[in-house]
């Protein structure tokens, strides 16, 4: 990750990891308060279980603060599917192409562990367009639309990408 | 469930039902080892850890022994949203319409706890045809089919089927 300076990536989940991926994801103002639990609860899960957990993360700091980071796994009873859980990009980092260097790495990591396929979901919400918009440009198509799965007239919509092998 | 004599119907979970799961899921041949594990896993930690799991069961069984069962439970993110994760048979009682009687029951409890919509998935391969047409039957219908989901030429058939308020 060259384009922004003193930038650090690590795979390695730390318990601080806890505190600093609630702030970003609650500081993106895109995500429920359910919603930053559950993505809390991942680190947690990841910490107490290791990769068992099915968890694997990706983090970039800067002078060891928590800019963004990519969340995903292998997803159960497929053998080559996996799940982009989350990402999240602090605002005050955003712009600068990073989401999109986190994008890039999280999938090398999934393909070196085999991932065939990634999926990536977000809801169909007018206020998602700028999310929907980063998958298409990362490559990403929409595979389908579940009509009101999150609320009424709140939608899942499906991407994925096929990884070279 | 008045269809078959001598059968009751039970929602609480017991020790014994891991076992039992895991001999029903593998005796109906629809299921790989790993799912079998899968099917197992969800009885183990709906027992450590309740209805905070969110999984919860329906078994009917007959002089104690298991005849079928289904396990759902709230999509987390939805309001309204739940998943049917498992549904199964014992093949010696196949064809007396258990399926479509648990497929019911589940769905009342569901919408007792607030479900208005009501997910399924399975596999696209010609083996699963039986199964696709067992949830057109009862109501659902195909939202979505993801590609190459579980494996190559594997796809996902996700069925939804909205319950009144």
């Amino acid at each position: 990750m060259p384009e922004t300076t003193g930038l650090t990536c690590r795979e390695e989940v730390r318990p601080g990891d806890r505190e600093e991926v609630g702030r970003v994801v609650r500081a993106t103002g895109f995500f429920s308060e359910e919603e930053a639990m559950i993505a809390v609860e991942l680190v947690e899960e990841r910490l107490a279980k290791g990769e068992a957990s099915g968890y694997f993360f990706l983090f970039a700091e800067q002078e060891g603060r928590l800019l963004g980071y990519a969340c995903f796994g292998p997803i159960p009873g497929s053998v080559h599917s996996w799940d982009l859980y989350w990402i999240a990009v602090d605002p005050a980092a955003q712009g600068k192409g990073l989401g999109r260097q986190l994008m890039a790495q999280a999938e090398r990591l999934m393909a070196r562990r085999g991932a065939r396929r990634v999926y990536a979901d977000t809801s169909s919400r007018p206020q998602y367009e700028p999310t929907r918009a980063f998958y298409l440009a990362q490559g990403y198509r929409q595979e389908a639309l579940l009509a009101d799965f999150y609320a009424v007239a709140d939608g899942k919509v499906i991407f994925v990408k096929p990884l070279p092998a």
